[in-house]
């Protein structure tokens, strides 16, 4: 199956979630920049064949099994897939805390905002995910591609807000222990250091700006 | 299959769109007060037989087919369960209106940040997604889980922005329609006027401040 990722280029965003899973797996996959499709409500959506497929964590729900990412049992397979949509949540506060009043505003113009949001995140919000995480982490496991994203949310979060990440870091070693795992899986660390990942950046979902990372 | 919905009692929040389909099917479940569970980030979450399945529209894809809410086919399954995802969109926009800056704060100690949210949402987001819905509805298939979840959205919307949803609704027939249809299901319509259906009041998701609805 050649599969068509449709997502910014110029971004890593949410599409990064995919692409990572096609990375791993050495699937056969084109990036294309987004068109408008009545079905789809937003950017990332997949071509696979006759499908269309929107929403991130569905979109890996579907091609978890087929890219050796997921066991093909049901109850495993939900269970990936509630990890997943809680990552899908803590990203959609990821985003938040730049843009707390809304994504069409630039962040300068809720810059007060954000930082009164960023400090509740960066106390409250970020050690919850972050200890949910860890306590549920199987360190035996074969890899999946809830374990992808995850390496995903830490390389973002220590791009957005290195003080706080380094704070909190040594608390989850299970955490910090699958992150290096997945960057050294050979294909992933192929990825990572080619053309085709796009840097981290302000357009982004994960932006760094120092005032929110006291 | 005897299932227990673990939500809190006093409010409708993400546990009234399980109920709804619970409710439809004329399923076997009692509703039980949420309890730490480590792999449950957040209520809602469902027991079913050895299953403990969390995240809202996880536990919707699941019972789908079991409740003959959903088809079973793959394609159609995928197709549902990326709507239910974008319903869950919508409402956490719905929430962050009244919460944008942190769920931990009082409404009272973010109003100025919830009235400029709410600004854009009424008039950018809530207009968004009703099309969405709208070109998507296939008017004459089954009902499924995701027409009794919009069904919920326009009841809550109804609740929490009076004005600006009888301003909006006249431009989406078929989402309206869709409603009646709903409401008019015999096990609905019971439902509704029963003493299981929690009132909607400011301690859930839909909360009517009539400052944010002008």
């Amino acid at each position: 199956m050649r599969y068509e990722l449709y997502y910014w280029s110029a971004i890593q965003g949410r599409g990064e979630f995919v692409r990572l899973a096609l990375e791993d797996a050495g699937a056969n996959y084109v990036n294309r920049e987004p068109v408008e499709r009545k079905s789809a409500f937003a950017p990332p959506f997949l071509r696979a064949g006759a499908l269309l497929i929107g929403q991130t964590a569905n979109i890996l729900h579907y091609l978890g099994p087929r890219l050796r990412l997921a066991p093909k049992a049901e109850p495993r397979r939900l269970w990936l897939h509630q990890q997943q949509l809680t990552i899908a949540d803590w990203l959609v506060e990821v985003h938040d805390v730049h843009h707390p009043i809304a994504s069409s505003l630039y962040y300068e113009d809720q810059r007060r905002e954000a930082k009164r949001r960023a400090a509740i995140f960066r106390e409250e919000r970020l050690p919850k995910f972050m200890q949910y995480f860890e306590k549920n982490l199987q360190p035996k496991e074969p890899i999946t591609y809830v374990d992808l994203s995850l390496f995903q949310m830490i390389e973002g979060l220590r791009y957005a807000f290195p003080k706080a990440i380094s704070r909190l870091e040594g608390k989850y070693r299970k955490l910090l222990n699958l992150h290096n795992r997945v960057a050294e899986r050979p294909r992933i660390s192929a990825y990572l250091t080619s053309g085709r990942r796009v840097p981290f950046n302000r357009q982004g979902i994960f932006r760094h700006y120092p005032e929110l990372d006291s």
